[in-house]
């Protein structure tokens, strides 16, 4: 797998924030590509999309010169660099840990892409759980996680446990050598700086609505 | 449903970083009391959550005078005072809107919650899912989002459509009176000032950390 950072076409690294929109920009891209539309220009985008057409162009500007002006963006080409940069174009092999409500939701929710993210196996501490089947992924005893990790090379790690197994699990994928951890417990994990780790947290987002649909006239607004 | 801004202490407003922190704190004085925990310094609490004693003892402050020198927060009367600055001891109505993987990994979710979240219905435009049961929850025609808004007071609107029907289900959301929306949807909807509002975006944050699996020497690493 390459690990090399990503860099610009003047030789720099890619910007976090510019990394953090592209999935969006890939979003809309499909989008328009299901559609059949073939060209864009960036204030069509822009439109769309929320961000200025001065950003766009200078976000996508970061990676060749899809861009003529007056001419707009290749859709199908623009698209599938976004995509060769994020690196959507590989398989992923993750593992899920944690069977619950959320580990479900989340097996479900990614069996939709299954060209991409395959699911080798789940995990959870509880017998009733286990040898259950979810989205057709069997569910194997916690105990078994570190000789599977030895046994196939797993990208990806899940966690969906609650917050008080979830450093221990991230322990085990780190020493597992797992590329990325995708946390969904609500508590921040601690991992070495060659991992890669993204945080969802879900009730923290429903309880941040929450205050706001109390404090509706508060002008400092996340939206 | 009271709509006046929270203010601290001093009467100004608390911003929006200290609200997007408060639902973490709730996690781990949860914890804490769940575990017979009565006290905790600042310090302990910086230890466990990797935000600075002084950022804690000044997000805090905002409160109240919790915090006594030398003695610590009292962590059942710190968690009780920060749930119902969020609002998390009252009782919410929702509907949810898309009833696929996603729509029925958030219901799961969500059910656990029973207390202060009740999912009144949940909506779906494919005749092969109307009529359906989720958790207990049967899933309507889309037809009838409009008449069920109408007829009882719905606090808060989920949408895991489709990118493409996102925009029109919040638009019926907030005709229909809704104070918030949290939106699942790949992408971002307008809503009026008066609405709040809060997005999760799973795959985006998935293809994310796609990215960071490739690219693991990356120094500006999003953690």
């Amino acid at each position: 797998m390459n690990t090399l950072t990503k860099t610009n076409k003047a030789g720099e690294k890619i910007s976090p924030a510019v990394i953090r929109r592209l999935p969006r920009y890939r979003s809309y891209l499909s989008d328009l590509q299901n559609s059949g539309i073939e060209r864009i220009s960036s204030d069509k985008l822009s439109g769309m999309m929320g961000y200025t057409a001065s950003q766009i162009r200078q976000d996508l500007n970061n990676f060749g010169g899809f861009g003529q002006q007056g001419y707009g963006y290749n859709v199908a080409l623009l698209n599938n660099e976004i995509a060769e940069i994020l690196g959507l174009n590989k398989h992923y092999k993750m593992v899920i840990v944690g069977a619950g409500h959320l580990g479900t939701a989340i097996t479900n929710y990614i069996s939709v892409y299954r060209r991409e993210f395959e699911i080798r196996a789940m995990f959870d501490i509880k017998r009733e759980l286990i040898d259950t089947e979810i989205s057709g992924i069997r569910v194997r005893d916690i105990a078994d996680l570190e000789a599977v990790l030895k046994e196939e090379h797993i990208d990806i790690g899940v966690i969906t446990t609650s917050r008080k197994s979830a450093q221990a699990i991230a322990d085990v994928f780190v020493e597992g050598e797992i590329y990325g951890i995708w946390n969904f417990a609500a508590i921040d994990v601690s991992v070495p700086e060659h991992v890669a780790l993204k945080v969802v947290h879900l009730s923290d987002s429903l309880h941040e609505l929450v205050y706001y649909v109390n404090n509706r006239d508060n002008p400092s607004f996340q939206k």
